[in-house]
């Protein structure tokens, strides 16, 4: 793997999510600075271990802002402009802060980790061991930023895809946001029909628990994400009901083929969930000459993310021709064979090598 | 406790409840015949310890019918006929069935309970434990057959429910099918995504993955459910379109405040489920006069679901005057006393003592 050699990390938001990072990354050896808006937050998190001091560091070499949306782009633009060498925030919406902080030193970034628990109480080490953590480079985010960034979280135990900020609001409205607002809206449905008939909620058996308990969750952050990511939630709950509609349409009808194809399809894809796991068997090199085009890195690493193609790991290789590198990444052979034709028909030259 | 004396039990259809049914009663002393429409599923029961022998029994105490909702009433049929003495089905809707049974030794049920395996082999002898388990007597259900079924169940760890079928499926409706259809639904429609993007579902964290969860059992019992409960989905998935239409709304117009009051409202209802578990510390009787007239105890355990009132015990105490006698209920004080003021609005004599 990527060896990503200890250094100095700074935190501004030490709730949940920046607690977890800096006990990840003390663990590994860095010295992390930390702060929050709320003494008594910064204070509990040292205190838990999650940071060696409290404070800002101007020589650090990377900084998370895990603050709320709303203060996100004015943290990243003051930790930028103190010198702290690579930025990323945490948010949970990318497009608007990545237009906002056109940096080549700021890279959006996401961590798909967490839980209902608000605050650093619930901080842990392992909190991102085999999480996915999207990466979204703005069009003029540095190589070298991307690159260093994607080491430290990487080295964290997360999954890292690199996506492009449009594309990743569109996912998480997906799998994230519309279902959290589905959940709500079946619960709060349940609770009025409680007041009704107080049976109903002790009837509510274990699929039900399952799927109305992210509706537990505090609502306080909600509100900003829907305001932060409306298009595509809108665009997205605008599918849900016309599914629904359907479904509707089919249970009314009592068609039975077209429900049990329809919830078939549905058991297919779920079986299909990847789960993060271990490294597959069957391992390749894919090399790619790095076109000498700024953002060039970014343009890789998202046409795998596109493809779902999974990068194992991740390193560039100077060929001693000035700046110009190759680019090694660790991934699946069978998906490698398709990262290389999709780069060739983009230009982009590859080669795969096998290694198992 | 209610003491159930160990008896003779006939179980037709020995997949995951059948077979955890018999395992229950096997393990509380009871003698347990079972048969299957398909020979291997009964001889792998009878293997599991599920069974003490393959065969009906008519002189049998008690029949549970777990076969595929569209055989039971014919399976109930022959196990009255054949001289079972109260006889219970397991099916997941109940006004059709218990509408077609019209017989005073059938009482419909439903186990709040199961899993997305299939089959004798996710048999347990303890599933039904803590677990909510719904009978639904029909208007010439006979006290006894419902007083000896309850104690039966309860037996078996399971909280007893006692409503009207017509209420049962609105219940399970908002609270069982329709969240499951919506589970599928928001699975398919991330699936079909997936098609674009493979990267979507690597975004799948914690949270979709527990709301999609149903969506991986297989389809085949849903035509049947969707078919028998079609008027109860098909107003809840009014219901739940109209909502979702309302968040829609919020969501396009960006209304901070209207979003947090839902999402609010989400979570009380979501902490306000009730988990089964231990007796409350605040214990009463309540003592029932029982009205002379046929389905009385019905009615009553009927009204206490209703008002959400928990029967943590119930028997019969006959006064020595005829047949009429009193019913004593179990309850929490509070909820007690809610059910004496109903009954008494009905006409019903009651009182309440306080055990602790």
């Amino acid at each position: 793997m990527t060896v990503t050699a200890p250094g100095r990390a700074v935190i501004v938001g030490t709730g949940l999510i920046g607690g977890s990072v800096g006990m990840a990354l003390r663990a590994r050896g860095w010295h992390v600075s930390g702060t929050d808006a709320d003494d008594a937050a910064a204070h509990h998190a040292l205190t838990l271990g999650a940071l060696d001091r409290i404070g800002t560091d101007p020589g650090a070499d990377v900084g998370f802002v895990a603050t709320p949306v709303g203060a996100v782009a004015a943290v990243v633009q003051q930790l930028l402009a103190e010198g702290v060498a690579v930025v990323t925030d945490v948010g949970s919406v990318k497009a608007r802060i990545v237009a906002a902080v056109p940096e080549a030193r700021f890279i959006g970034g996401h961590p798909m980790a967490g839980s209902e628990q608000v605050g650093v109480a619930g901080a842990r080490p392992d909190l991102f061991e085999g999480a996915a953590w999207v990466l979204t480079p703005g069009p003029g985010a540095s190589d070298d930023a991307l690159l260093a960034l994607r080491g430290i979280v990487s080295s964290m135990g997360a999954e890292v895809l690199t996506l492009a900020p449009e594309d990743h609001d569109r996912l998480v409205a997906m799998v994230s946001h519309v279902p959290h607002l589905t959940a709500a809206t079946l619960m709060r449905l349940a609770g009025q029909r409680a007041g009704e008939h107080r049976a109903l909620l002790r009837l509510a058996a274990g699929g039900f628990r399952d799927m109305t308990r992210i509706a537990a969750g505090h609502p306080g952050i909600w509100p900003d994400i829907c305001v932060e990511n409306r298009e595509a939630i809108v665009a997205v709950l605008d599918d849900l009901l016309a599914e629904l509609t359907a479904m509707r349409a089919i249970v009314a009808d009592s068609e039975r083929g077209a429900l049990y194809e329809v919830l078939d399809q549905a058991r297919a894809a779920r079986l299909n969930l990847p789960v993060s796991g271990d490294l597959p068997e069957d391992l390749a090199e894919v090399r790619v000459t790095i076109p000498d085009r700024p953002g060039a890195l970014a343009e890789v690493t998202t046409l795998a993310a596109t493809l779902g193609v999974n990068i194992y790991d991740l390193e560039i290789a100077h060929s001693g021709e000035g700046d110009r590198g190759v680019l090694v990444l660790l991934v699946a052979t069978e998906a490698g064979g398709n990262l290389v034709d999709a780069l060739a028909g983009r230009g982009v030259a590859a080669a795969l090598d096998r290694l198992t």
